[in-house]
């Protein structure tokens, strides 16, 4: 099974280290992690976004899975990219799995950068008026169900570990179940 | 042609009134526009956040594209159900659509939140340390060349509108796009 490892991990200071440990988990499960190439495109050259975004899409194309990292980034949600790869994978009818490593529902994620409050009409809102979800999920209800329906719920620790970007136990249980998945198919 | 009608809108005082004028715009130009479900839902039923995603992906299913609002949703970037569904309709091989009344680029949005730096290796980072994408897109690479290879590119405003939540000309433009698309096809 090859498994594309979406996630805002290119975005960190060690993307490669990053994507080798990740890699290196999934071959210890008799997967196959694909990280995306963001990192190995010269990002001087004139069309560098272009050849990553058709690198990428093809390493999707590829992949039979998909791992996604919805911890929150720059915002109460997850990164663009990766979630934009998510809904790609799903339409695509590919095994999605994901994880976030902060667990806070979604309301409390928005409380952290501004006052929520309660509208007459009962709705949750922010302080521009925008209606906040309040289902208990921790991110936006369409990438929750994605996953309960087109793979496995999403995984999250009990509580925040201490360095979010580099706890790999979440990940780790996405890949044990994507390899269960791998075996019963072959079996 | 059937429009999926992606975005945030939902989230507004008005998400009915907005959805109707969407809807009436896609009609004028002689396309017919699908507007997600969620308030249609009554949110107080246990089960109410999956029947909004069950109709959603039913509407996406029967719809021939999709129009994305990308304008930035409580950070630098789109809203994460709107960019999952664009993600959805890509991976499904729908033409994809979408506009952003913020055209300004993606590391200038980055910057209205907090420092945006040079690192020692050339590449611009965040206040956490986060490399911040550059290639003067207005958001995550991953979408504008979706939406480049699979549809049409993302339209901007020259400038933001007075009221970027309800300013409907760079929507209506894409539109009349897709309504260009689907005479051709028929022809």
């Amino acid at each position: 099974m090859k498994i594309y490892l979406a996630g805002p991990d290119v975005f960190l200071p060690d993307p490669i280290g990053i994507g080798r440990r990740k890699a290196d988990i999934c071959a210890r499960h008799g997967v196959s992690g694909l990280y995306p190439l963001d990192n190995a495109v010269d990002p001087s050259a004139g069309d560098a976004s272009l050849r990553i975004f058709k690198a990428n899409e093809a390493m999707m194309d590829a992949a039979d899975a998909v791992i996604a990292n919805l911890t929150p980034f720059r915002g109460p949600s997850a990164d663009a990219g990766t979630v934009y790869e998510l809904g790609y994978m799903a339409g695509r009818g590919k095994l999605c799995l994901a994880y976030s490593n902060d667990p806070a529902p979604y309301a409390e994620r928005v409380a952290r950068s501004g006052n929520v409050t309660k509208s007459s009409n009962g709705r949750l809102i922010d302080q521009k008026g925008l209606a906040v979800e309040d289902f208990g999920w921790s991110d936006n209800l369409m990438m929750i169900h994605a996953l309960d329906l087109h793979g496995c719920p999403l995984l999250t620790p009990p509580r925040a570990p201490a360095d979010i970007w580099h706890d790999l136990t979440s990940f780790e249980a996405c890949v044990r179940l994507a390899a269960e998945r791998a075996t019963s198919r072959s079996s």
